[in-house]
C-alpha cells in the first residue's frame, strides 16, 4: 500500500552519489535532479546512497543537501549535529534568505533522506521540545508503528539525542498528557493476534463507566489504552459499540474542542483506522487559507512507504478529489515536486 | 567479576547432551552428574546443549530436567508451556510427592538453565502474577539489568507469555506500586556516560523538596527516578548527599517498615550499589529459621555470571564469614550442591 515508485532498474549506488555530487556542486539550483534521484528510492537504497556519499566525499549527504536547498535553520541544527563529519557543527550560512517554499522543500528532502526510525525520532524530538497539546506527533509514532519499529524509533533516539525519548517528554510535557504519553510511548506492546474475549468485555466496560463520569485521565483508562496490545484494543472497542451502541471516538466528544479528549480520539483512530486519521491530517492541513507544510511533510514522508495509497484512496472518497491534485493546487515549486514524487 | 566455573577443556556439547540423557535415563536420582554439567557451562553454552539435546532427542532439556528432579508444580507448569515439545501441555506426575529440596533444587536447576532473559521473563511474571508490596524481583529486574538486556527480557516476555510485562504488571498490582513499577519497567533508560551536573542539582532538589513533605509518590519523583540515565541518577544523588548532608536513602527511611518507601530505597540501591543491595538479599535469605530458598537462588542464579564475586566480597565484610560457609550451613544435599557449583 506504499505509493513509493522505484524504477525498475535502479542505477547502481555510485551512479546515484555522483549525480547528486554534481547537483550540489553545479551553479544555481539543481533541486529537480535531487528529488529525481532521492525521491524515487526506498529506505535501503537511500541508505546505501548516503553510506557511499560520506565514504566517497567525505561529507554527510544530509550536510550536503542542507548546503544547496537552503532552509529553515532548526532543522539543519538538528541533522548537522547528527552528521559525524567535520562540519558537523560548523555554523550554516543563513545569508541566502530563505525563503518558505525553500524551508518547505529542504525540510521534506531531509526528512524523507532519514532512515524511517532516525525520522521519527527528529520528529519526536521536536513535538516533545514544542509541546503543545495540539501536537499529535507523538501519538502517531506511538500507535501507528508496530512494536519493533516503536523500539527502533528509541534506540535512535538515545544515539541522536544521547537522552531517551521518555524521558525528554516525561521533562516537556505535564499534567494530564504526562500521564498518557509517557506510557504509550513506553509502551513494548505484544503484537501477536491473540485475543482475550473476556477480558475485551470487562475493560470495555471500564471504559464506559470512566467516560460516562467523565474520568478521562482516569489511571484505569491509561493502562488500557497505554499497555493492551493492538488486537486486544480493537476487541474491546468493536465490543464497546456492541454493548454500549455508539463507538468509544463518539463517547469521548463532550467536549469536541479539549485538546485531551482529543487526543485519546486520536491515539484510537490510530489503532483502528489509521488510513482514515491521516487523511484527516492532510485534509485539515490542506484546507483553508495557506499550507500546514509540517503536518502535510510529516503525512506524505512517514506513510510513502507504508499505506500512503490507502490514505489517498480515503481522501478521494471522503473530498471526491484526488488528494494529488490537491496537494497541487495547494504547493507549488520545489517542495510540490517533491510531494508528488513520493506520492508516486 | 562472575563465580562461575568453566573447565579449561568444555567437552563437546554432544557429550555434554549425551551425559545429561543418561543422567535423565539412569535409575535413580543423578542430580550431582547434571549439577556437575550445566552447573559449569556459560550461558551460550548452556542455550547450545539445549538446542542440541532437543534436536538429539526430540524432547526439550526443560521437560528432561523437571522429569528426572521432581519438584514445584507450578514453575513446571510455566516452563512446559514454554517448550515447544509434544510433551508440552501434559500434565505433571504429581505422585512423586516432591519434598522441600527437590523444590529448590529444581528450580535452580531451571532458572539457572534458561537464557539471562528467559529466566528474568519467568521471574518478573512470577513476581506480576503473584505481587505483593515486599516482592523486589521487579525493582531488581529493571534496575540491575543494563537497557538492552532489560528490553531483552521484554522480548522473552512477549514471546513465552503472549502478553507484555508491563500490561501484567499494570494489570495485577495497583495504587502506588503501579505508578512507580510500570513505569520502572517500561523505560529504555539512555546508557551513556553524559552527565548533565545543573540538572543533576536542580532533580536532587526537587527530590529533596518531595521527600521532605513527604510526597513519596509524587508525580516528579516518579519521573526523574524512571526515566534518568544511571549515570545521570548517580550524579543527582551525590549531589543530594553534597547538598543537604546526607544520603537520599537515610531520608527515605522515615517510616523503616513501609514497603513503598523500602521500594524506593531498593531502586536506588540497585543503582548505586547492586553489590551490597543483592548482599543484603541473600544475608535476609540466610537469616533467622529456615531459609528463603527462592531469594537465594535467585540471587545466586541471577548473579553467578554478573558479579556474584563482589556480592561474596560484600558478604564476606559485613559479616565476617564467606558466604560459601553460610549457605553450606543453610542448606543440603543436592540444593546445596547447585548452590555452591555456581558460586564457583
Amino acid at each position: 500500500m506504499a505509493t513509493l515508485k522505484v524504477p525498475a532498474a535502479v542505477p547502481p549506488v555510485a551512479d546515484d552519489c555522483e549525480q547528486l555530487r554534481k547537483a550540489f556542486q553545479g551553479w544555481g539550483t539543481n533541486e529537480a535532479l535531487i528529488i529525481s534521484i532521492l525521491g524515487h528510492r526506498d529506505a535501503a537504497q537511500r541508505r546505501a546512497i548516503r553510506r557511499a556519499y560520506a565514504e566517497a566525499y567525505g561529507e554527510e549527504l544530509l550536510r550536503s543537501i542542507t548546503d544547496e536547498i537552503s532552509g529553515d535553520f532548526e532543522v539543519m541544527r538538528s541533522i548537522h549535529h547528527w552528521s559525524s563529519s567535520p562540519h558537523a557543527l560548523a555554523s550554516p550560512d543563513l545569508s541566502h534568505s530563505p525563503d518558505c517554499d525553500d524551508d518547505a522543500t529542504q525540510r521534506a528532502v531531509i526528512l524523507w533522506t532519514l532512515d524511517p526510525a532516525e525520522r521519527d525520532a527528529v520528529l519526536a524530538n521536536e513535538a516533545a521540545r514544542k509541546w503543545q497539546p495540539g501536537n499529535r506527533v507523538l501519538v502517531e509514532v506511538a500507535c501507528t508503528r508496530g512494536s519493533a519499529q516503536l523500539f527502533a524509533v528509541r534506540q535512535a533516539y538515545h544515539e541522536r539525542f544521547k537522552r531517551s525519548l521518555e524521558e525528554d517528554i516525561a521533562a516537556h510535557v505535564t499534567g494530564d498528557f504526562r500521564k498518557l504519553l509517557v506510557p504509550l510511548i513506553s509502551t513494548y506492546r505484544y503484537d501477536g493476534p491473540e485475543v482475550n474475549t473476556k477480558l475485551a468485555h470487562s475493560e470495555a466496560k471500564i471504559l464506559n463507566e470512566k467516560i460516562h463520569h467523565k474520568a478521562y485521565s482516569d489511571d484505569e483508562i491509561i493502562r488500557i489504552l497505554t499497555t493492551r496490545s493492538k488486537a486486544q484494543l480493537l476487541a474491546t472497542f468493536n465490543h464497546y459499540n456492541d454493548a454500549f451502541g455508539h463507538k468509544i471516538t463518539k463517547d469521548l466528544k463532550a467536549d469536541p474542542k479539549d485538546e485531551y479528549l482529543k487526543t485519546l480520539r486520536a491515539i484510537i483512530r490510530c489503532f483502528t483506522c489509521p488510513d482514515r486519521y491521516f487523511e484527516k491530517v492532510a485534509r485539515q492541513a490542506i484546507a483553508g487559507l495557506g499550507t500546514d507544510e509540517n503536518s502535510l511533510t510529516r503525512v506524505i514522508t512517514t506513510r510513502a512507504e507504508v499505506d500512503l495509497k490507502l490514505i489517498m484512496e480515503a481522501y478521494q472518497k471522503r473530498n471526491s478529489v484526488p488528494l494529488e491534485r490537491a496537494v497541487a493546487g495547494d504547493t507549488s515549486g520545489d517542495y510540490e515536486r517533491m510531494l508528488l514524487a513520493l506520492m508516486g
